[in-house]
Order: C-alpha cells, then structure tokens, then sequence
C-alpha cells in the first residue's frame, strides 16, 4: 500500500507529522509512506530519525495551506500546495490515500473543487469522527465540512455512515440514529424532523434519535447530525474531557495527601486515556470523494499521526470508496454542484 | 419574599422536591415556600421532616404534568397541574416566583400560553442556563425553548442574557459570544453568520464567536445560541462528564494500589464536584416571561431543589423581570404570536 503523508498539516508542521510517518513505516513496513511538503524541511525532519531500511519516500510541494487560512480562497490560490500535490498522486492512481492534520476547510476544498471530486451522486462529503469510547469506537458524521444541511444530505450522510461501519469497523448491521434534544419523535429541529421521516424509509437499521448521553455511551454505531451541531458535539466533548482532567489534576496537587492518592492512582488514569484518547484513533475519513482521505486533529502528535495513518489503510483495506460508489441508491434529482 | 415550588417537577417527585423544599424554609428563614401539588401526597412527604417553625405552605393541584407527557397537549388539557396552578400564583401576585424540576416543554407551554405569558415585544422564551465552570459561572441560552431559531431571536437571548448577567450575576459589563464551529467570522451556519451581523450592531459587548473550548473556558459570561445547538452542548457537557467520571471511578477500582490511591485522592474529587457539580446551581430562569421561572433538572435531588429555589431568589432580587420589561430595545416588527 502507498499512503500519502500531508508533511506540512499538524499545528506544529513538519516535526510530529515526519515523526508520526517514520513510526507507521516502522509498524507496517510492507506500506510505502509518501511525505509531501517542502523537501529541504522534511529532510531535516528526517535526518533526526533512525530511518535505515523504512520505505519513506518524499514529493515536494512548495505552498502551505495554513491553519489560518480562508479554505477556499487557499484552495483556489496555493494550487502548488502539500494538500493539492498529495491529493493528486491519489487521484491519478500513484498513491491509495491521503492522510493529513490540516486545515479541514482546506481539505474539503482542494478534495471537492481541484482534485478528487465528489462521488458521482453525493449531494455532500461528510467529514466523519471515530470516538474512542468506553462502550466501543462510534462513528459521527457530518462533524463540520456542512454547516447547513438539508434532510437528503443527512440521509446520505447515514447511508454513508452505514457503509463505513460495515466496510470498516465490521458491523454486521449499523444502529444508525440522528442526534437529537430529544429521543421522541416529535422532538428536535425541523431538519431533524425530516431527515427522521427519511431515515425511518430508508431501509437502515435506523434506531430514532438519540441525545449526546445515548451517543456517548454507544447506543448507536453511527450518530447522524448536521456539520454545525456535529461539530459543536465533538468539540464539547473534547473540551469537557480536557476542563475536567485538568480540574481533577489540579485539585490532586492541591494538597500532599491527595497527591499521594494521585501517585498511586496513576496507572488507573494511563487506563482511561488508552480508552478515551482521540489520538489512539488519530483521525476520521472525509466520506463521498474519490479517494480515501483522512483527517486527523491540527493538534495531532506522532502518535497520533501513526494512527491517522492506521485509519487510512483500514479504509483502503475495507474499499470504503468503492462500497460507497456501488452502495449508495440512485438520486433521483439532479447531482447539484458544491 | 414567596416562592412556589412545584412538589410533582422532578423525575422522583414528590420525594426530592418535598425535601428540597425544607432544606430552603431551614436556610431562608424568612421566606415562604409555596408546595403545589397533589395534598395528600405532599403531606405524606413533609411528615418524613421536622417542619417545626418552618414557613411551608401547600396548595392543592390535582393533576400532574409527567416527564412524557406531550407539552402542548399536556398544557392545553391538565388545567389543574401544579404548574397551570403554581405559575398562575405567580401571575395573580400571590407569589414571586416559581420553581421546578418537571417537562421542561410542559413549562414553556403553560407558560406562555396559558399562565405568565411573554413579555411584550420578547419574540421567543429562553430557556436558561447557569453553568458551573471552573473559571465561574457562564449563562448558556437558549438550551431548548426553541429549537428552530431566526437571527433576531438570538439578539434577543443575547440581550436578555445581559441583562440577566448584569442584575443577577453582578457582572458590569458581559462579554457576550456566540456559539460556532469556529471563531473567525466567516466560520458557522448560515444563522450563525447572521446573528452575528445583528450582535456586532447591537451596542452589546459582543466579543465574537466562541468554540466549545471558549466556552467552557469561561471566556465569555454570556454564550447564545439556538435551543437545538445549546440543548446539545449542555447535555453533551453533562455526559462526557458523567461518562469520564465513571470510567475513572471504574478504572480505579480496577486494582488494588490504585483503589487505595483514590481512597486517598477521595477530598480532591469531592472538590472538582463542588466546582462543576449542576446541583450546586439548580436550575436555571425561563427569561422572556412574565414571572421568575427557574427550570431544574428532571434528576434533581433534595440539594439541587433547594439551589434552583436560591436561584428564584436571585432572580427576585435582581429585578430581573422588570430589567427585561424595560431593558429590551422597542422592537421594530410586530410581535408575533408564540
């Protein structure tokens, strides 16, 4: 396999992502990683690493599409950029994924507008989450490329999901619910509204609404929701963890005794993060382009990226993209343009 | 000062509300509190306390509004409930305020339809929130009032959330941002974008569009947002804290050094709970109407009962009925119907 590796994505490009590239070419030495970027950083990166006998290759590309940058604007103007070049060797067959901790507004752009493109049929990509929780990995999509939807883009949203947790999380037959302010029904926003009518016709495995509690504790395998609230979800969740870890850190140094508690409770502590940290998942797919993609957190670590990585290869190995171009139903309307 | 408390609102009603209600006549010695609800049911329950010297009044309602009833229809036909009868005590002047912990729909309805009713020229009810955070309390609105909202309606709960922060809270001037999946302007829904136009001209200390992570950090005093977004925030909150705590409390008892470790780190999380704990606030007001009306939790136990009836007190002595009345800019449209 040769999986392309955006060397200039994380917040701290190139350092974790070259780091986090030697570390999967450690662990799957048959896989080619492909690092694009500028050559003269990557090199440096490189130089710090043992990387005798590692199949790490490198594509230059000259332009960066920052964190800071407007997407589209970045997309349209910086055509000689990590992601631009990265996603091309996929598109044109010379590589089956791409893998970066960029800027997702960029990704979408370049993957949409100027490289791979939309499956024949997809109203909208969804950029797609795998929690790591207690009761087991749950996938979550849209969690940001649509900030406003309509309820056919959920329901595609849910048929891409499905696809996905069968393709690659082994699920024999998905739970597929909407996230919602409520289980009822008659609860929830009119998009939830509708997009449930659909979903209960769809022929899913559609199990109703569910609320963040049912979701995050794994009552469902795929949790649908429009960009804008997915992306509140995931981010609330992230930041609750972290307000609460640093909290409880904080009141265990407070005093020496409970420090002491602290100490000996340490390796119950590495237990919960090993369940529950994102970078164990390192990354989601953009489902509904042409190619594998995978974007993993801008504050990703090495560890992270090597798993970013793992997360592509899954999806090569599941033919996620090909299950979606042979398993989504026909639209009746028009494909409309993004 | 006289506060009803309805004794039928939380999900284990009358036990928690009855109690809550003595534990507040004990701490408020001068203030009143109104039980509504079923009589027998209500006395069955205050004969568990010593209610000596206590200033507990009860006023019989025969029916109960349930946690599943439907809202509207709950509101149009249980015209005797303890919340047709405990808000219409607030309207008739025979009380101050009124607390509970019951179907928060339920509480909107008969709110607005058929007891307080909204202030004039208020478009939409918020429903509010307190939250503890470590870095102080922040006011969250809308949290599920409504879950279909228009630009002005977010003016509005920004508006009335200042107002709030200011007579309640004692801030001088809040900062009020929006929720969004990011914080550059361009970033967010459609609604988002246009509310943000709206705040930027509303002489509001408007500081921009804030992420969860801004939110829970306590970067702003005043977070607005739409009931479907908030009431997905807050209950993602609430349960990526439940579900961390557990995890922890379950990954500590998990072996015996560790065990013994979070008997001595015991203290460190009873003090994390006292900072972030949703009980030590209780409730929070239905601003927008004509009457203080806090809405607690459906799992409210005995302490949180008494916190949301201290929160009713706060809002009495704030004036924050009539800061709204006078505060809120003339509106320019006519108002709508609810």
């Amino acid at each position: 396999m040769r999986i392309v590796l955006d060397a200039m994505g994380s917040d701290n490009y190139p350092t974790p992502d070259v780091a986090g590239a030697v570390l999967a070419a450690r662990e799957w030495g048959d896989d080619i990683i492909i690092l694009v970027g500028r050559e003269d950083a990557i090199r440096q990166e490189l130089a710090k690493h043992d990387t005798a006998s590692l199949k790490l290759e490198i594509v230059h590309a000259p332009e960066v599409i920052e964190m800071d940058d407007e997407p589209a604007w970045a997309a349209r103007v910086k055509k000689n950029s990590s992601m631009h070049v990265g996603m091309s060797l996929v598109r044109d067959g010379q590589a089956d994924a791409y893998v970066t901790a960029g800027n997702t507004g960029g990704v979408l752009a370049v993957a949409t507008l100027h490289t791979l493109r939309r499956i024949r049929g997809v109203k909208r990509p969804a950029q797609t989450a795998i929690l790591p929780l207690p009761a087991g990995r749950v996938v979550a999509l849209d969690i940001g490329a649509n900030a406003d939807c309509r309820p056919e883009y959920l329901l595609q949203f849910a048929q891409m999901g499905d696809i996905y947790a069968r393709a690659v999380l082994g699920c024999s037959s998905p739970r597929i619910a909407l996230l919602s302010n409520g289980e009822e029904p008659g609860k929830g926003s009119t998009l939830v509204k509708e997009a449930s009518k659909l979903l209960a016709d769809s022929g899913l495995n559609f199990i109703g609404n569910v609320e963040p509690k049912e979701a995050i504790a794994g009552q469902a395998d795929v949790v649908v929701t429009d960009g804008f609230t997915g992306n509140v979800f995931i981010k609330t969740l992230e930041a609750t963890a972290k307000m609460l870890t640093g909290l409880i850190r904080d009141e265990i140094k407070a005093s020496p005794l409970t420090a002491v508690g602290g100490l000996l409770a340490k390796p119950a502590f590495g237990r919960v993060a090993r369940r529950v940290n994102p970078s164990e998942v390192g990354g989601g797919p953009l489902l509904g382009i042409n190619g594998v993609v995978i974007v993993g957190h801008g504050r990703s670590d090495a560890y992270a990226i090597k798993n970013a990585i793992g997360q592509a290869r899954k999806a090569v190995e599941g033919g996620v993209v090909n299950a979606i171009r042979d398993g989504l139903p026909p639209q009746q309307d028009d494909e409309e343009s993004a």
